[in-house]
């Protein structure tokens, strides 16, 4: 099997991109100088994000196809929680050049995988291919709204209920899995490995919460406690949590949390990754199943509070890490 | 002067980012999950290039400010070679932790500046910040087309003529001269530096071509000669390049050429990075001005000729560097 270097950036990319459907929303796909897609109304939904080698993932944890899987799942998360559709995205990979073909192809089986599972039609539109001793990947994404509003941050009014649609915790637990010395754990609960290397994010939830009339909405990339946060900030009041709605989600993480003796609660207050939705709703809105309240916006001097007591939101900072 | 990462990502990329103009088309900008851009047909361009450190610039060459404008210049180009005119970017920046706010700020300006000039009323709608040792800038830029077709590489007929919009070689000599041992030279032929480090392409001319009809276009990104053969290829038919209509974009780079003891026909002919426009028109057609004639399309076996004779086309290939 030939490398990257031997076949040089445009022969590789042109057979990687051979494996990939094509996209609803594209007129023009990949192969000219730009892709011409097609919104519905006029409006479109665009976000970028970057994973970097050792800061965002290791090699040594994550397959060609995670890796793909996940820089797909994330970027959805932000254009589901706009709540929006997404239907495409351009895909910058930058590589070691003695990465087989191989590789490249099952990195692409996971984009385009992921984009079937998480928005049917939609897929890739275009892609960079560059080599460097520092691999990293940056996705732009594309959705559409459909004639409706995009869901801010900013719209939470006081007395509107908090929720959270999908998971807590499960990478954060997993990640810790990952790096613990015994790889037996890791084993005994894959499933939260999973979530870290190939997340699950309630998507089509997004725009399930748009329609609804969520007033806010935004994904967990870093964290309840920090997301949070920024959503009572950005909105101008307080989120304050009740603890005993947490209690369910920590239920689900004891085990593994025992087996490590680690503590869940915070893999679920402050761990990221899980790319869960985090949306308010005013009271007597037919929330979507799906969306379980944790918390209550009032008015309060700290921006987030638990029972009435003001916490710190600890969490991912890409630069600044913990 | 603080550092990213003293500041963290989050308050770093804030403060970058209060030195942005609002872009015209985007109905929410950067802030949230994603932002909310509008098309003025229902259609949108999009394209994404990544500028990698050592392969694609250097610190000792560049300045922050000469950065972000190249980002902005090189990315608008490829909107321009479909027929559209661009409207916003997202840019995705990973510099090195000690990076100073300072050096982040220059390069928000020289994206901002670039938007202003090739496309006043465009900007920036969204970024994503890392750090790490090996520095990359990835953007993704979008662009309208006002209800008329992309010009796609593959339309170009037999009997049209050939024609490139702006100059050729320029920035290849730039490059030479910057890896000159005397860096007099630089300094004496400077323009074709500032080509190289800051790159002019005509994006205006790119809606001018569609709207006069243009059967092909793309940009010169890599090299006439291998860009030339990529229309021709992607056309099905062959390009003949008269040198004589070489022989002006020569004599420009001539005395710089002769300083170095270079040869000039090289940069033009196989020099990448002018990011000009290689379009085709059929016969009758009334030509933008800013467009000049080079050559013909052909039936041949080659893809490219020279007054009849094949040529093989040379240029770059991120991976593959001659």
């Amino acid at each position: 099997m030939s490398t990257i270097f031997e076949l040089g950036e445009k022969q590789s990319l042109s057979l990687a991109l051979a494996g990939l459907k094509p996209v609803e929303a594209a007129i023009i796909g990949s192969g000219d100088d730009a892709a011409v897609m097609f919104s519905d109304d006029g409006n479109y939904l665009v976000s970028t994000d970057t994973m970097i080698e050792g800061n965002d993932f290791k090699f040594e944890f994550s397959t060609a196809f995670d890796l793909g899987w996940k820089a797909i799942a994330t970027n959805y998360a932000d254009i589901a929680a706009m709540g929006g559709v997404p239907t495409g995205s351009v895909v910058a990979l930058c590589v070691p050049a003695k990465t087989e073909i191989e590789w490249l192809k099952q990195f692409v089986d996971g984009l385009q995988q992921a984009a079937d599972h998480f928005a049917p039609g939609s897929g890739i539109v275009g892609g960079d291919l560059a080599t460097g001793d520092h691999a990293f990947i940056s996705v732009t994404v594309f959705g559409n709204l459909s004639g409706n509003s995009a869901v801010v941050r900013s719209g939470a009014k006081i007395g509107d209920g908090v929720y959270v649609g999908g998971t807590l915790g499960h990478a954060a637990c997993g990640l810790e899995l990952l790096n613990h010395p015994d790889q037996q754990f890791a084993k005994s609960y894959n499933q939260f490995v999973d979530i870290q290397l190939r997340p699950n994010p309630p998507i089509a939830l997004g725009m399930q919460a748009n329609l609804a009339g969520a007033t806010a909405m935004m994904d967990i990339s870093d964290g309840l406690s920090s997301d949070a946060t920024r959503l009572a900030q950005a909105s101008d009041l307080s989120i304050d949590v009740d603890s005993s709605k947490l209690i369910g989600y920590e239920a689900v993480l004891e085990q593994a949390a025992q087996s490590i003796s680690a503590d869940a609660r915070p893999w679920v207050l402050h761990g990221g990754e899980d790319h869960s939705l985090l949306a308010t709703f005013s009271e007597g809105t037919e929330v979507p199943r799906g969306f379980k309240k944790i918390g209550i916006c009032k008015k309060a001097d700290s921006a987030l509070t638990m029972d009435g007591k003001p916490i710190e939101p600890k969490g991912w900072d890409s630069v600044k890490v913990d």
